[in-house]
């Protein structure tokens, strides 16, 4: 799934709600406006009454994804969109959020709000606008555990040099006037065995302890959800289609403790997965404490440290947590070694990831086999669709939950790049319109993330030659070899070089990071032109391939395959640093249909015929394997080898 | 010319002194270092005693090349090549460099001085290696005006947090014990009509105010070289190989003042151009003061500012001048509205930068035609070479002087990319070693710098093969076509993509923004693999575009052209962003002995021949315009069209 997604600063990444044509009705916020204004200034509360409220998208670890209870920003504005900051002041209520939600916003927020169109250049930050609206030293408050530490340091700088303080609100205001917040999620944890994750939790702890050493630090925070679950080889269902549950870990070098609730704990797979019962070596003994008890236990430590230890702490951990280890104690750094090792998927993570692939894509083939008979009826429509792909999917052994909302669209739905069929666009599929659909899945074994392009009519000239330099830019990108330690961005304009060459172009990255059964968008690594901080590709990470090319009320092209880094063969070897490329995992046919073979390269060509012989080869046996001998016919009639004219 | 150039921030840029086989004897430092330590606690020379004294490369102007009287590190340490910080305390005597000095530092210091290899894991940054050792609650003394704003804040706060602190010595330190220091250049100026420079200097002055007034600035202050140099459409040779001369500028609202020193402003020519004895309106008027004096007259600037009017400055100005402005007047920026605008060519310096280039042809067809007749002699030399090709081009209309020292290589010696021929190393051509030739001239109508690779024999398969990859990565970039806004760095991978394939790479960037009879090097776009914050390239910049590869102990391969960016014809215009492309000034043919066809493609080949005809026809015609028929004779053998076996 492609998404605006500029690293792993900020959850502002996706858009499940459509604006175009959907009808929605302000949300009525006076008098919950009335009642923050009100907590504002309560002495239970607030030390001293804050002149200013910010309540920014996000939960407490910083996720792409949240749960219901912490969708605040919503409940106070009524504006559901990925990406906002409200700032509520005794006068105003503002909004701050970008271009893909000023529809939404305008039409979700009653008029007691304010919208701040970020990317305007008329719009003010939200710093110089408390500035220009506030009396002079107010006080801003705001939830310590939502905001990042990086970004409460810039906002505090700003206010604090006009004169204003940004302060520390500990319960968070929104929260006391929320009287039918949804609970905090508090799933059952699923546990992987070593023929899923590869490695145990034990030794996960060792390595990451070799790297405390190494950095000279004593302690590290976990605070990521997926690092939590990818570090202790369990899985959880708090979050939609992030299989992750709320918890923190704290690693000493001799210690283990783990920020859990509910009575999670007491499910005997999970005792005897982390041995919790068993006689342990002490340093492998893992203490489980309450969720809401990081805070004061990561004081303590704090407070306990003798001078040179560390305590590591990703730059993304909230500034709560951040302040509770002493400034001269801290070692930040953006990406924690948790990330970068859960990036490099080990052999059984890669042949899981494999067998996810497999299975998807013989649901995609049973899919648009369905489709092409059913399409041309008339009733089929993008929601039909997507809950269709979901269903043959759920047949598949381990399945588990999508990866993400299903992006069904066809015809100018298209070229809507955050799509998600809602009743009131849910378009009809049909012979005249291209459709795409980007869906994945987690599987216990892996998780998939897969876009194809279809036509189920006869394309026109124009869209084939669209979709055949989008097809040229993912084997540019799939077949480019490139020195061990380049990164990612490095290869974004591989994608774009032929759309470029005919003045076409996409606004999108072109990859992003693919957790194993984890989260479908992970770091550290990406193909994007925005040169965020990635670091370098190595053998075993995981990422999506995915241009397209969209045009305005007509139609939207993208395909994407998620690859696998892996090591390249060359004639020579330059320094002997090696060399890299991808081998593609997702295994689903390209519509030929839709290819302009005479625009191929040889070269583009080959890779075609081979890509295809190998959907044939791997999916064509478990297509047999599994019976489904209508959708083996299908996937042997689409990888037909591609012919061109010399 | 390449040069490992991360961008403009630092003047570690070129090295003109190879280390290979060149013996040096270090320069012995006791009875200096003696001298240093004594002025560093004499009260004439500073308030307090420092206990260490940091010695920068660079003037200050932060300009890559400088003038002999700038090279204080170099007098104080031996060490001579082109980046390197000295730190002189009571005890210790240390210099960090970097991998291409390490050899070269190490011949030229004697035992006082302690080498440190910067890049290597266990070597302490300068911040850490005086908290290492000095005494508690130490003073680190170094000229204000050497060191850049954005360094002295990185290093204050470092020594700050440690207890010490780095304070400015008004006096220059070395400067007091370097009694046969060189006097500062102080050479006539070269006025530049509009014939050349397409604007005057007061349309300039307009446009630039214009920004100001954009930005709500109220001054601006010029502290490079080469923008005072372009502002005002004067030359100069005050340091070699950039027509610059040293001044400052502030420019307000209504006022231009000049800070530059000598009897230059009472030439009738300059005071004509400068219009210095016109009535002029008074926003026009030209003051011109001591070059000394700016820092005194910046600070009554800033003592006179009222609210709101800001002091705009670039953020590698010195720290003496920033200061010079209170904190909350400054408005600094990466690139400033001049270095900018001087990017972007007008219709005259476009004119002016082809008539160069060809020139620049004319005399490399000559010295080409040459070389093949005498080097089967075994007589020339890789100096003889580089002075040929000197006297070639100083027999061209406006050369002026060269624009960078001549790389002139022969066989292992063109594997250092570094590489300037000394009588040490200077090694004789033959028809069995490639031959790389990297130089450029400065001419009163533009600034060139090709490289072009020659064999005088018989090339190997494995040379021709190597030397194809870089050609193709040369014409991927010549040839690309991208979207305006693109930055430079989007296209640094194109060129390497032919090597990568077969495991090979090139360890420099690709390109560098190159000025107008101005410096070889300039800011603020180029093509690189590091991310320096270019900026978008537009249509009339100029930039180098010149892979290579280079094989230690055995060759050196490099194809750079100048290149103009040009507006490109597409069939489609995505979003109306219009596209760009490029278009060669240099014209010099590319040796077609050295290429293997049948790696090329039949697009890549087509350009081969198409940028040879375009050599044919415009040097063709000035070749025979000057009566060189020879050369003429050379220039048509060397651009016979290819013929791919199909």
């Amino acid at each position: 799934m492609w998404v605006i997604w500029d690293g792993w600063r900020n959850t502002e990444v996706l858009c499940f709600v459509l604006v175009a044509g959907r009808k929605m009705s302000p949300k009525i916020t006076t008098e919950l406006l009335k009642q923050l204004r009100q907590v504002m200034k309560n002495p239970r509360y607030v030390q001293e009454p804050v002149q200013a409220y910010i309540v920014p998208s996000g939960d407490a670890h910083q996720s792409e994804y949240i749960a219901p209870c912490d969708c605040r920003r919503a409940f106070i504005s009524g504006f559901d969109g990925s990406a906002g900051t409200a700032i509520v002041t005794e006068q105003h209520a503002a909004m701050w959020t970008d271009g893909r939600y000023f529809l939404q916003a305008a039409h979700q927020m009653d008029s007691n709000w304010t919208l701040m169109k970020m990317g305007l250049k008329d719009t003010p930050t939200q710093e110089d606008w408390l500035v220009s609206v506030l009396p002079e030293g107010s006080k801003v408050g705001v939830d310590p555990f939502i905001i990042p530490a990086d970004q409460w340091k810039r906002m505090s700088k700003a206010l604090r040099s006009a004169g204003h303080d940004l302060v520390p609100v500990k319960e968070n205001l929104i929260d006391t006037i929320w009287t039918d917040c949804p609970q905090r999620p508090c799933k059952p944890l699923i546990t992987l065995d070593l023929s899923y994750t590869g490695v145990s939790w034990r030794d996960k702890i060792i390595a990451l302890r070799s790297k405390m050493a190494e950095r000279k630090v004593m302690w590290f925070v976990v605070t990521a959800l997926d690092e939590v679950a990818w570090l202790f080889n369990l899985r959880g269902s708090d979050v939609e289609y992030n299989p992750v549950f709320f918890a923190y870990a704290v690693i000493g070098m001799n210690t283990i403790r783990l920020f859990i609730d509910g009575d999670r704990m007491t499910d005997p797979a999970v005792r005897e997965h982390l041995q919790l019962d068993s006689t342990l070596e002490p340093e492998f003994k893992i203490q489980v404490m309450p969720y809401g008890s990081i805070l004061s236990e990561l004081q303590a430590v704090g407070a306990g440290l003798s001078p040179k230890e560390k305590v590591w702490l990703s730059d993304k951990a909230s500034y709560a947590l951040t302040e509770a280890i002493p400034k001269a104690y801290r070692y930040l750094t953006p990406y924690t070694p948790i990330c970068i090792a859960k990036a490099v998927k080990n052999a059984a993570e890669t042949e899981g990831m494999r067998r996810a692939h497999i299975k998807d894509a013989v649901a995609l083939c049973e899919l648009f086999n369905w489709l092409e008979k059913e399409v041309p009826k008339g009733t089929v429509t993008e929601i039909v669709a997507a809950d269709k792909a979901e269903e043959f999917r759920s047949q598949q052994k381990d399945f588990v939950e999508l990866s993400f909302a299903t992006i069904s669209s066809t015809g100018p739905n298209g070229a809507i790049i955050h799509y998600k069929p809602v009743p009131e666009t849910n378009r009809t599929l049909s012979v005249n319109e291209i459709y795409l659909l980007d869906s994945g899945a987690q599987y216990k074994d892996g998780t998939t993330d897969v876009t194809r392009t279809m036509h189920f009519g006869t394309p026109s000239a124009y869209e084939k030659e669209c979709f055949t330099y989008v097809l040229k830019g993912h084997i540019a990108v799939s077949a480019a070899i490139f020195p061990n330690g380049t990164k990612g961005h490095l290869l974004d304009s591989f994608a774009r070089s032929a759309l470029w060459d005919c003045g076409l172009d996409y606004l999108h990255g072109t990859g992003h990071g693919v957790g194993s059964f984890l989260n479908v968008h992970e770091g550290p690594c990406g193909i994007s032109y925005k040169t965020f901080a990635d670091e370098p590709l190595e053998a075993g990470m995981i990422v999506s391939d995915e241009p397209g090319y969209y045009e305005d009320g007509s139609f939207g092209i993208r395909i994407e395959n998620v690859v696998l880094v892996i090591p390249a063969e060359t004639k020579y070897n330059f320094k002997n640093r090696g060399s890299l490329t991808f081998e593609p995992l997702t295994l689903v046919p390209i519509q030929t249909k839709m290819i302009d073979v005479n625009l191929l390269t040889e070269k583009e060509c080959n890779w075609v015929n081979e890509y295809h012989q190998k959907c044939r080869e791997v999916v064509g046996a478990e297509l047999e394997r599994q019976g489904r001998h209508e959708a083996l016919r299908w996937l042997l009639r689409e990888t037909e080898p591609l012919t061109r004219v010399q």
